[in-house]
């Protein structure tokens, strides 16, 4: 996979080296730049609302510790730091050349104080950072692994089937790394809930609250957000639907205030 | 609780007996007829929902056999029978004056051929029932039962909380009715679904689909339907989010269409 890289310079800004093949992008929350490589991966709305999500659950004026499961190009700590200022988060990827691109990312917008990288399998993360986190987040891979059809070494297929690591991979980890009381955000599809809910109540993470995001105003949601908080009591909140776009095909106010943006 | 009735008789309707406190409403679906004693408890949207979402899910022109936990006046019965006219549906209920009324509202609706009537407690059904029904349906108390606050003998509160069955009584016994792939509708509230699919997955009755229910458009749901498969696989699928009003006040037409009326 190391190899991978074309390490031919496109260009350099603020002496970060951007390389053939990548693009970057202003992503708003206040003019935050990303570094990505269209042919591999992109990042979805899924990553900024988990972002979105966490960041607003968690006391924005508080220091707290937060670990990302599967950062990719570090999507979620980048807009989750944004928002909670006092913050330090870990985001922690398999793939060498997504955990490279995270970390001049984190750079490039001048965040190496408060965001850090740890290149890894998140089954394998040390026991020195169990008990230490106020909360995890994870946009983990959706889909089943089917075999032999995902190659191990593709990072679109790495990104998106369960090759490295299942749902209960992360769920398991998380709560490791989570204090009682911590909290864990996960993106997922609506599909998976009851074993979303299931698995995570076998780690001791319960789920305390939900919100359902739809691709348009009166469809049915393929999105979830999933709030589970270590150790915590038997009550579900449903907080109302979020719809991506209006009926007439417009973002909605909703999703456009989460972005920080009045267009997208 | 037998002899709370007061059998004075107010009027009677083709030769069924109508009771002082008991009032008759025309609920719709064909000109149905309902009898029901206001003080007590009188049937909400929810029971309705029920009724058509598992009358919607079931084939129309296959004979069937249901059976309905804790029917109270036998609301979801009635509602299901109209929409399934080959099926023939058990109401099983422990109060002996709902049980009783009941059983008057299936006279008084000539249904007497297609929906029977069991007086006892949902855990107590006799095993002979067991792998006999297609499909289950459920409206149980919704609230836990906080001990010495509500009294065994009140029939709101009975109706209202889990006195002399929980939630878990309702799928176990669901489970042993049902033939292999039969099919469990439950009403309940949405702040218990993390133990409503726990405890289904627990009695191999996996859940399949869920449709929330909110007061309003752009609200939160309050009232969440699921469809369990006995022994299903491991897919949730998510309906849109119903709304019984909308943002004006009045009905949508999707809560009309259910009733089957212009308007309520």
């Amino acid at each position: 996979m190391d190899g991978s890289i074309d390490k031919k310079i496109e260009k350099t800004i603020s002496n970060i080296d951007i390389y053939k093949d990548e693009r970057v992008d202003n992503i708003g929350f206040g003019d935050m730049l990303l570094i990505q490589k269209p042919e591999e991966f992109c990042f979805g709305v899924d990553a900024v609302l988990l972002g979105d999500f966490a960041a607003s659950n968690e006391k924005r004026n508080r220091e707290s510790v937060g670990f990302d499961l599967g950062s990719g190009t570090g999507i979620v700590p980048l807009v989750a730091s944004h928002k909670l200022p006092l913050s330090k988060i870990a985001g922690v990827e398999i793939q060498k050349e997504s955990y490279e691109r995270m970390l001049r990312n984190i750079k490039l917008n001048s965040l190496d104080d408060r965001i850090s990288g740890i290149c890894g399998n998140v089954k394998e993360i040390a026991n020195k950072n169990f008990g230490t986190a106020d909360f995890v987040t994870s946009n983990p891979p959706y889909m089943e692994n089917l075999g032999s059809l995902q190659s191990e070494n593709d990072a679109k297929a790495i990104a998106r089937h369960e090759i490295h690591g299942k749902l209960e991979d992360f769920l398991k980890i998380g709560s490791k790394l989570l204090k009682d009381s911590g909290r864990f955000y996960l993106v997922h599809r609506p599909s998976r809930l009851v074993d979303i809910f299931a698995i995570g109540r076998k780690y001791r993470l319960e789920a305390k609250e939900i919100k359902m995001v739809a691709p348009k105003e009166g469809e049915a949601p393929n999105i979830v957000l999933v709030k589970f908080v270590k150790n915590g009591g038997h009550e579900l909140k449903i907080q109302k639907q979020l719809n991506v776009h209006k009926n007439d095909g417009d973002y909605t106010p909703e999703l456009l205030k989460i972005y920080e943006k009045l267009e997208i």
